[in-house]
Formats: structure tokens, C-alpha cells, sequence
């Protein structure tokens, strides 16, 4: 069974101190898995969430006849901090609940996660780490944090470092949801959520999602709508308004504005950083992500020893990875099989 | 003199009655002159302004030993409707002032400019209609309204018809300021403007006005600023606070949003209002205009009988054209130039 309403497990990790100094007693780390864990622990992939995405918003590149086949592999979608199943603003007790919740790394979830995979499978090896946006970030933190673990990457539409005009493009979503009086400083009523903010950030990150040349061609009616405002409306403010909570969608825009694997300790810089990774990769920027910019990872990838960088043709920006376009999953689904069976990294 | 304090002038329009059908009585046209009108009125050109823009603001491009020489041409900088010079929520009396305020055209804005240039200076010519963004909507309308009067025009970084995307990027804009509830459906106090969502609407507006590689390669600080959050403070804060009243700019917006030559009587088209366009035309998007894409012009160009495509490289993006980067302006004023000196259009 897979979906929302599929059952999922939860890991607790009794004291989980993040590298802001404040501890989760306890962190929460829910997660689904798809396929089974061989004798040997050697078919376990991570997949982690995006901004907001919950862990079944990433089945749609997992099945039969896929490269992530649950028949072979054992796919662990970890959600993330922040997200509203995991330990989030939303589901955190007093005092560290809503806008006291405290500030999450990209490192932090990742160091969940590795608290999973480790404590609860006992897995030693991971043939793959991929994942979409935020989740890209989280795979490029995984083969920095554990070079001996992580043996490939697949990162599509994301970056191992938030690039300054992408902070800008947070910037504005963030305030936008922060200008509704009732948003409260953090504290509205949960029955009474500053409605009017969620509508503006979606309206914002609107000009975002897809490209210019997207709009132009009118191709949200692939999607079924019937208008741009129809659009709007039915698909970006029902996106802000099913389920998201504000104070949770600021704490994973505080993650992703802060990204950078070049602040792992051990490192001097982002390049040095890069430069660690072990993990063959490949990189997939979408070829008009208004926010995250093949340019951004045609640099990334310069500073990775055993990386390609292979981008995402066409016109829908960076929900290429969102699962909506049947020609960009066939292009991201035949990278993850080109890269599961060729040579891990060294 | 020029600048904010030099002496402007005002024309009166007694009863100008605008395409929503609604009348101002008596609108006004806020101007400023640069050079003096020959006797054969053979050398006016119109420069109008751009969102939010004051006719000092077009005075970068204006000068001696440029191609916009007051020595050569007299050059009239009207003030858009709603810019709060001319006839704007903020200066119209009860009971169309503020949040009743009505809806204003592209063509509103030139045949309000056509009455100043023929009934206050008797102009049947025009050798040069220029101008940026919305300066540059209005150019190309008042080459269709006017083909028989305008010779040329050069429009920068803006389009003759806003694209889809662009306006995408306007509703985040509009949904950013007016989601203060100090905003008060437009009835805020004069004193108590909603500045939460006017700073809400300049972060939205960072990321747009300027590129990714601009951002990426710190080129605010040749503006003078010393960190990222120094420049959306500083530059764009303080943008959207100096004397932009929201209702003022939710005025121009709509202006924005709505325009199109192709809606002007007499046409059935977009691609039909531009073919008809006689005036020699250089039009020059910039490189990285995030909202004006260069594809977007290209294809209006090849609508046009007699208009070239010339791009404005650079990082500066939409701003290229806002007179802050040396490198620009003189690639604006090269064209400006050549076009002077071109023979005009048929």
C-alpha cells in the first residue's frame, strides 16, 4: 500500500541535540519503505522529502519497471525535520513547539536520517542517495557527511549550496507569509491560520515553480486547468493551503536558505567540500529552474571529482522533478538506472 | 535644473474619460521638458516613465553629449497616470481617490500624453518615443495609436504585451503588499501605511529585478552596499518606502497586467497591432530580464515590419535598463543614437 493513507513508522531518537545547541527530546524521524531489505543490507537507497513534500509525494518515481524497482531495491523515504511528520513546529510539544521550534540544518536531517538507516536497518552501505530541491541538498550532505556510506548521488533541481538569489527568491516567499497580521509572530490559533499569507507565498513562488516560457505556452492546462487564475488558485494556493503549516514551512525555508555543505566541519569551503565527495553523481539541474540554475550546478559539478552534470530539457523550471511531466520522469528514471548500474564511487 | 525639486508642470485635461468609462475630471498629466522646441516642431521626442518611476528618474539617459541631447531635441517626460505626480489615488480627490481609484490603460496613459504633446506644444511629430518597462509598453503604443506621428521608437526591457509569466510575477507582488491587513482593502491612513507589506513586496520584487548571476557574483556592491540583507534593506526597502503609495502602485500594476496593443480598436490581435507598427523601431530587452525574457521581444519582432532585436548583455537584468550600470547606458544611448540618426520609419 503506498499514498497517504498508507501506514509509516516513526524512529525516535530519545536526545537528538542539533547544531543550533537545542536538543529534540525526542526527534521524530517518520519514514516509509518501499521493497525489502536483502540479507546482506546492501539495496537500501535514500530519498528524502522536499520543501513541504511529504514521503508519498515521492512515490511517483518508485515501481515496477522503474530504476527505483521495490522488487530490487529497498527504498527508505525519510521525511524531513520540519515537514509536519517528522519532529516539526506543527507536532512538537511546549516549550519547543510552533515558533519556538528550534532552527534545523540541512546537516540535522541528514544526521536523523543516518540515525535511521544505521539504528534501525543496521545498513553500512548506500548504492544511492537522490532526491528533488531540498532533497537534492540532503544528497549532496550525505556523500559530504559519509563519504565511506554514500557510493552514489543523484540530485536533481537542488543545489549543496543555496545560492544568494535563490536566498532572495526565499526572502520574498517568506514575506509575503509573514505580512498577514494573523500569522502572530508564529503564534496564530492553529484554527485560525493566517489563510491570506499562505495565498501570497503561493502566488509568490507561482513566478518560481515553472519557467517564463511554460506560462507562455499555456502548458498548466496539461495539468487540467482552465485558466491562469484557475491555475493559481487550484493549484498553488491549494498547494500552500493542503496541510501546510506556516510556522513548519519557515523552519524548512530556514534549512534550505542556510544550505551549504562547505560549513561541514572539516572544510574550509563549499569547493572543498565538493571537491570530498567520493560518490559518482549525477547532477540534473531542469533547463530553466528559475532558482536553482544549471550555471549554479555547472559549478558544482567542476568541483566534484566523479560527477556529470546532465540537464533536464524543457519548459517546466523546477517542478521538472516534481513528477507532473511524464517526459522529465522518463529522463530522470533513465539517469537513476544508468547510474545504478554503472561503478560506484571510489 | 533638474531633479526631484526643479519646477514641473501640470496639464490639465477637463474631462478625460478613460477605457473603463469612468471620467476624470480633470485629469492631470504631471511633465517636466529638457531643450527647447524648434520652430518646425521637427525635434520633440516623448520618454514616458515606468512603475513607480518620477520623470527625474529618466534623467540618467538625458544630457549633453549624449544621444538625448537638450542641446538637439526637446525631450517631454510625462508622468504616468497613478504614479503620484499625475492624476493617482493618492492626489485625486473624493470620491475617486485611494482604494476608488479607477482602472487605468496603457492607452489611457499615451492618449493622455498625446492631448499634452498636441494641445500644449502643437506636435504632429515625433522623431523618438523611447522608454523602460512600462515606459517601453507605452512606446510601442503609441506607435500603434499614432503610426502617422511617431517616426521611431526604442523600447527597453519592457514588452507591447505583458506575457503570461510576467504577470505571474505581478500577482506575487500584489499579493505580498495587500496581505498586511494595515492595508485595509486600499483605505489605509495616509500615516499609517502598511509598510509590513510594502517591504513584503520590495523582497518579492529582489528577486526579479535583478539576475541569478547577479546575485551570485555580488555586483550590488557596486551600488554601494556591503551585504546581501544590506541591499533588500537598503536598495529595496528603501525603494518601496520612498513616497510609493500602495494604492499608487496597485494602480500601475494593473496598468501592467492589462497591457496589450493588440486590444487597441481597430485590431484583432497582438501579432495584428505590432505589423501594423510603421515607426523604425530598436528593441532591446536585456540578457537576464527575468520578466521582459529576450525570447519574449524577439517574437514580437518578428512581428514588426521594420524593428530590430538588440539585446543588452549583461547581468543586471531588468535593471540594465534602470540607468545604475555605466556599461549599459552607453550600449542604451549607442542605440538611442543610431536611431536618431536613422532614417525614420515608412
Amino acid at each position: 500500500m503506498t499514498g497517504p493513507d498508507a501506514p509509516y513508522e516513526v524512529h525516535e531518537i530519545a536526545n537528538f541535540t542539533l547544531e543550533c545547541g537545542e536538543t529534540l527530546r525526542p526527534a521524530r524521524v517518520a519514514y516509509q519503505t518501499y521493497g525489502t531489505l536483502n540479507d546482506d543490507k546492501s539495496n537500501a537507497i535514500v530519498y528524502p522529502t522536499w520543501y513541504s513534500g511529504r514521503h508519498w509525494d515521492n512515490e511517483w518515481l518508485i515501481g515496477r519497471g522503474m530504476a527505483l524497482d521495490p522488487d530490487r531495491w529497498f527504498i527508505i523515504v525519510p521525511n524531513m525535520l520540519g515537514n509536519g511528520l517528522s519532529s516539526s513546529p506543527s507536532n512538537t510539544p511546549p516549550p519547543w513547539d510552533r515558533a519556538r521550534f528550534p532552527r534545523v540544518s540541512v546537516r540535522d536531517n541528514v544526521a536523523s536520517q543516518y540515525r535511521l538507516v544505521t539504528e534501525v536497518f543496521g545498513i553500512e552501505t548506500l548504492p544511492l542517495v537522490l532526491g528533488w530541491s531540498m532533497g537534492a541538498g540532503q544528497s549532496f550532505q550525505w556523500a559530504v557527511s559519509h563519504p565511506e556510506m554514500v557510493q552514489r548521488i543523484l540530485p536533481f533541481c537542488g543545489s549543496a549550496r543555496t545560492a544568494p538569489h535563490n536566498r532572495v527568491f526565499l526572502e520574498g516567499v517568506k514575506a509575503a507569509l509573514t505580512a498577514d497580521c494573523a500569522f502572530e509572530g508564529g503564534w496564530y490559533s492553529p484554527e485560525l491560520l493566517p489563510v491570506t499569507g499562505l495565498r501570497a507565498a503561493a502566488r509568490v513562488y507561482a513566478g518560481w515553480g515553472y519557467s517564463q516560457a511554460f506560462y507562455w505556452d499555456e502548458v498548466w492546462r496539461e495539468l487540467g486547468y482552465t485558466s491562469l487564475e484557475d491555475f493559481l488558485v487550484g493549484f498553488w494556493e491549494g498547494f500552500f493551503l493542503d496541510d501546510r503549516d506556516p510556522d513548519n514551512l519557515l523552519t524548512m525555508l530556514d534549512t534550505w536558505w542556510h544550505g551549504d555543505v562547505g560549513t561541514t566541519p572539516g572544510f574550509s569551503s563549499t569547493e572543498e567540500a565538493l571537491a570530498s565527495i567520493r560518490a559518482r553523481a549525477i547532477v540534473m539541474p531542469a533547463e530553466k529552474d528559475l532558482y536553482f540554475p544549471p550555471e549554479d550546478e555547472e559549478w558544482e559539478v567542476s568541483h566534484m571529482p566523479n560527477a556529470e552534470l546532465r540537464v533536464i530539457p524543457g519548459v517546466w523550471g523546477h517542478f521538472a522533478g516534481a513528477g507532473q511531466n511524464p517526459a522529465d520522469t522518463a529522463v530522470i528514471d533513465a539517469a537513476v538506472a544508468e547510474l545504478l548500474s554503472a561503478d560506484p564511487g571510489k
